[in-house]
């Protein structure tokens, strides 16, 4: 069974398409057609967005699902008569929480509110530089500012975690790759000691990360299965030894890995 | 007014937060303490969750929001018994999604979904490395991979809006900074000649980009109002005269950033 579903924003329909697909995931017997139209603002827009429901309804022969974080009212009215399934989930929510809160929100007063807010913008832009000055270990000695030292094999996560959580949460991580002579002696490398406290393992399964690894170097010792299980075993080791939490990146999602470092390492978050 | 807010969830808690931080945005006389519980999971961990919310009940002297992704019926209802004003996300919109597809959610028939995915965690990281790979013009030859290449002046946002295209949405963005050179002579440089189509501008406010630059390197000619003045005029100059689509960053998230050059370009996402 196929079914088209609509994001529709008046913003960028980050929210709409982040609630929509966690809800959708809940349906694993249906195929979805997945479309996201953002910035929804003024009569030309919404009508072209009708105009697309309406022909998705006609080619499906079933009302498309709408996902609607919509504010202004009169887009919404119009919205409503278009051929679809309405999810409204700002209407849903805000009446319950004025009445909680005990105070009326933009929407009733007709404004809308934008997401931006320049202080959040530059610890995001800070962290993300903070984290891709910081990769790899090219730098050690800014690893006072980070809020946690990402630790690893090569191609365990490291970098799109670290990415992630500048990003996502404006924290500031760097990430330092355990190489062979690490691995062997299951020493800590030297730049790490004396910051014990912010390190954070990612480990990962042998035979995923030679997958990975044969992907980028295919046929090399670099990917084989001894290597990736001999470089897994010692970086495990390490963690071990020195009672470095960790967390197993196989089949994890980067938002998982990512959340799972913040709980584990008790991380402040740095955007509300 | 401070009211405290939790968001918990079975799993990572971002859907909470994503929809609660928007829903929040509207209600700009409250002031709220906010915090995320992720994988609320098992009994020990609601029961520290239903304490962590009582405790800020007695403490504001109101009762806290909750904003839960819970699926688990028995964590539900043990939640439920807290003494927070409860908004609960799933249960909204599942049985109303349920009628309308004519199908039982997972939900209903006990078990939880991960948003795991072995095939798009690749998309991601393929797309976090080419973006990487391909930053600050550090190399132009894997750009007939590209989805899109982001122009504009040293700190207009492209690097971050490259990574947060990869990371959000799975696309390959490269990157390439317009030089004094090319602002000079109001060229193109060769290398982006024949993507002309891959093309698109970021532009920012001298004031901006000068306030940017000056945290930087204070007190440089780089992050002089008459040189921000200069380069973004030359840069505006060579979107225009080229006809390549830009967006002006200024006071934009990168949420919105991204999601305009998505939309003015025309760029699939990768990601469902």
């Amino acid at each position: 069974m196929k079914r088209t579903v609509f994001f529709i924003s008046d913003g960028t329909g980050i929210t709409a398409e982040t609630l929509g697909h966690s809800l959708l995931a809940q349906f694993d017997t249906v195929d979805f057609d997945q479309i996201t139209i953002p910035y929804v603002k003024d009569e030309e827009k919404v009508r072209d967005a009708v105009s697309r429901i309406n022909k998705a309804a006609m080619s499906d022969d079933m009302p498309p699902l709408v996902f609607s974080t919509v504010i202004n009212d009169d887009i919404r009215v119009m919205l409503s008569q278009s051929k679809a399934f309405m999810l409204d989930i700002f209407s849903s929510f805000l009446k319950p929480l004025e009445g909680a809160l005990g105070a009326e929100s933009s929407y009733s007063v007709g404004k809308s509110h934008s997401i931006v807010d320049d202080q959040s913008y530059k610890v995001r832009i800070d962290s993300v530089h903070y984290a891709l000055d910081n990769d790899d270990g090219a730098r050690t000695r800014h690893y006072d500012m980070a809020d946690v030292i990402l630790i690893g094999v090569s191609r365990s996560g490291k970098t799109p975690t670290c990415l992630y959580l500048a990003l996502q949460f404006g924290i500031k991580a760097a990430n330092y790759p355990l190489t062979e002579d690490d691995l062997d002696d299951l020493n800590l490398p030297k730049a790490l000691r004396e910051h014990r406290s912010k390190l954070f393992g990612l480990s990962i399964e042998p035979e995923r990360l030679a997958a990975i690894r044969t992907e980028r170097k295919p046929n090399s010792r670099y990917a084989s299965i001894n290597q990736c299980e001999s470089e897994v075993r010692g970086a495990e080791a390490i963690f071990n030894r020195f009672g470095i939490p960790y967390v197993n990146s196989t089949h994890a999602s980067i938002e998982e890995i990512s959340t799972k470092v913040i709980e584990a390492a008790g991380i402040k978050r740095r955007l509300a």
